[in-house]
């Protein structure tokens, strides 16, 4: 119902961010609050047993709905940032782009070691972001607890490359 | 209270992101999701009698109490982003920085005309980034009905930069 729901809010861009990509476009998700909330319920009923300590968001749509769940939860939300933008001290992960490549960041003291961390973003696509993420998680002694998206691309078979770390991948809407 | 709380949680972090500058780092506060409430609990309290239709968030640091607070009012989340981050029709803004310049944008359909808008972000410091935001909205026929911040760097001045848009100005932690 939820999944239906989000798929005829959710606005397809065609040739975004380069031609032959169909981006999904959440903006018109984020008008609809009450919607907004029912995503967040719904992440709530799928974590179930799932032990969780923190969750971290990946800059910048993951802020959106990980700060939310983690404010529900009541448990500390860790940002992941695109490099530079962290005041304090860093470690930090570089990954390839189609072109060039990318380096995201995490505060050395985020969280202590043994954590088990829920990985939040917005939207799972190739999975390199997650992937870079998922290691800064490891370099500090965390444990991946799971993931949750609120969409995934799953005819790019990325989820496969996110077992490693963990099995729970919760993804509300998958195309 | 709450001010004198999150001044203590709240870390100054010197010389960045250059030298000589003090940068206020809350992502101690994001740790604390009960404070994190208090903090839109305060945000509600603020706002009394101020008629809001959306709240406007500035990417990213904008994105994490500005979507709170608009799920708690139950009002649209409108992100408004770097250049070339928003995959539909866009407008934009330019705006000088010390060095160089920077350019914002927000989509077109974002809101209709005669809309009242609540822009948020987490910080105002020299304020060129919320000007630059306040003329994407008023370009799209909107009205600012205020502003919220969590943290005003007032000894810079720039809340008189403000108030030719709106003389409502919400600062929860004032330095």
């Amino acid at each position: 119902m939820l999944e239906a729901h989000l798929k005829e809010i959710i606005r397809d861009i065609p040739d975004f961010p380069q031609p032959g990509i169909i981006f999904k476009d959440i903006t018109p998700v984020l008008k609809d609050q009450a919607l907004c909330s029912q995503i967040v319920d719904a992440f709530v009923d799928r974590l179930g047993h799932m032990e969780i300590d923190v969750i971290a968001g990946i800059e910048s749509r993951g802020f959106l709905f990980g700060m939310m769940l983690a404010n529900r939860l009541n448990v500390p939300f860790i940002p992941i940032r695109k490099q530079g933008k962290l005041p304090f001290k860093t470690i930090s992960e570089s990954y390839k782009l189609e072109y060039g490549q990318a380096t995201i960041e995490v505060h050395e003291d985020a969280f202590p070691a043994g954590t088990k961390v829920l990985l939040h973003d917005d939207l799972l696509a190739t999975g390199g972001t997650v992937v870079a993420a998922s290691k800064l998680i490891q370099k500090l002694g965390g444990t991946i607890a799971g993931y949750s998206f609120v969409i995934s691309l799953d005819f790019l078979n990325s989820q496969g490359r996110l077992t490693r770390f963990s099995e729970d991948i919760i993804s509300l809407v998958r195309y």
